[in-house]
């Protein structure tokens, strides 16, 4: 049997922006959102080539194949599997870039569920997470699926293991995530270098109380715990000084009725959880009025929590 | 109303042996055993004293109040609550002392529990932890909850937070306990005392991603993510060498079918986990042949987990 299916000469597959690190569970929480994606379409070539046709976008990303995190993760996927057929890729660019809401593992992810879409025999969702992971690790420097996994799996996702991949779908209550990106420039790499390469036993235990409770607040699907239990007591300190008025917009956010708020991923977004959509919108206005108090102008986006993951269209 | 309960003059109640830190969750996890236990008995006094009547011990224990964790317990909570009636306790030990499976924490939680009885309006659980916390701090040097918590509330038990106390009772699989208590001297105080200050970033995310997969495989009952999750990346590397032969004897326990074995709280008891009666026999008699093969006696406990914790008889 063929390895590609012989019909299929195009599919187009969206993946949903992501949130990461949550504010416990750095590293290896992340979740999927409802408002914006990357879709990534591609089509059969000829000449054996991986080629970006096209990157809809307002800003500007390579083209350059194994500088794009798209075109790299299919790349790899296609070598591992022995696929020799070329593609090209269109890339529309839904989520901002520096947004923190996973664009480079949103673009990843949609290039390889479209590229699964060719397969007689699709591969696993594990699978797909690796290979996303490729592309991620050019745009981070890192292996971290903290958001190619939500952005895969949907929802909640806890990954207990890289090598093997093992990834686990929590459940969870009602939720209303608010994310505000304000315009200042924190780039992941360096976000990531400022962090001290050790952890005060004292605060691991600490922070392992409250990483262990907000699991418990998941599967009770308790807000009220989950309320008392989303702290970062190791990340957030040393990052916060990244985000002009951090502490302001948290407080804001908090006052407001926010269950938590944290920075969502390295930053400089925001993530903030809410019970409802209309509390969603006073503890957005409330964040970008802290913002503005600091001279920071921001965008937000108002998002339940997005159960299904990258699809192919 | 008066504090006490007019017609009661005495009264005992049980304590439940348990083990503590269960490989994930350093100083937040902790479980209650069937096997064993340690039993309080009070009887009021007219001469406003707080008074250890009698210890039936095989070893011998501090009949001074201030000293035994069942006595200051009680009087902490006497000054508490602001009772003035005297006790004399008798205090019969079930739990062997250094045994690794909390004999502190049970004589000051019987105790507790025993006082409880006659208050006319008992006081909660929680408030029964934090105060036989004092009992456990003079034995352990250290205001720790991971048997003591367990030791009140049965089953196994998350400590959220210490102030205030915040216990959450997790759900679990079917499980047997296997306790190995190897004839060796390792004191808690010295235990902690070995234990780096700091723990390394990259060991502190792993570990978190062990302890959230824990978790999730005690909500789901799921044995087999529990065998993957249960993991000590931080904690038994430093302590291991404290107890000889331990390596050889938590392997012998893996390959005897244990879902998982660690220490024990601090040690030198081994704690492993098993998924029968019968498995825990085989999984027990191959820890006790490995630590012969290192010229070490040792007994040991098979034990379903207590559901309930203590309580008055």
């Amino acid at each position: 049997m063929s390895l590609l299916k012989a019909d299929v000469n195009r599919v187009s597959a969206f993946a949903p922006a992501t949130s990461a690190n949550l504010g416990v569970g750095f590293d290896i929480l992340g979740l999927a959102l409802d408002a914006v994606g990357d879709t990534v379409t591609l089509t059969k070539r000829d000449d054996n080539q991986i080629v970006i046709e096209k990157i809809n976008s307002v800003t500007g990303l390579p083209l350059e194949p194994t500088k794009n995190t798209a075109s790299f993760a299919v790349q790899k996927m296609c070598e591992d599997l022995g696929i020799t057929t070329g593609f090209s890729l269109q890339i529309d660019k839904g989520i901002a870039m520096g947004s923190g809401m996973g664009g480079s593992a949103a673009s990843a992810v949609a290039a390889v569920v479209a590229l699964n879409g060719f397969l007689s025999s699709p591969i696993s969702k594990e699978r797909l997470v690796e290979f996303a992971l490729y592309g991620e690790e050019i745009a981070s420097g890192g292996r971290h699926a903290d958001n190619v996994a939500p952005c895969v799996f949907g929802g909640i996702t806890l990954i207990r293991s890289i090598d093997p991949m093992e990834v686990i779908n929590l459940p969870y209550p009602e939720l209303y995530c608010v994310i505000v990106h304000p315009h200042l420039q924190v780039e992941t790499k360096s976000a990531r270098g400022i962090l001290s390469p050790t952890v005060a036993l004292k605060k691991y235990i600490e922070q392992s109380a409250a990483l262990a409770a907000a699991i418990c607040a998941f599967y009770q699907k308790d807000v009220e715990l989950l309320r008392r239990s989303m702290q970062d007591l190791i990340i957030e300190p040393q990052r916060a000084a990244l985000v002009t008025g951090y502490y302001d917009v948290k407080q804001a956010a908090i006052d407001a009725g926010a269950i938590s708020a944290t920075l969502s991923g390295s930053g400089p977004s925001l993530l903030a959880f809410c019970e409802s959509k209309t509390g969603a919108e006073s503890v957005a206005q409330a964040m970008l009025t802290a913002f503005k108090q600091h001279q920071v102008n921001a965008d937000h986006w108002i998002s339940p929590i997005n159960p299904n993951g990258a699809y192919t269209l």
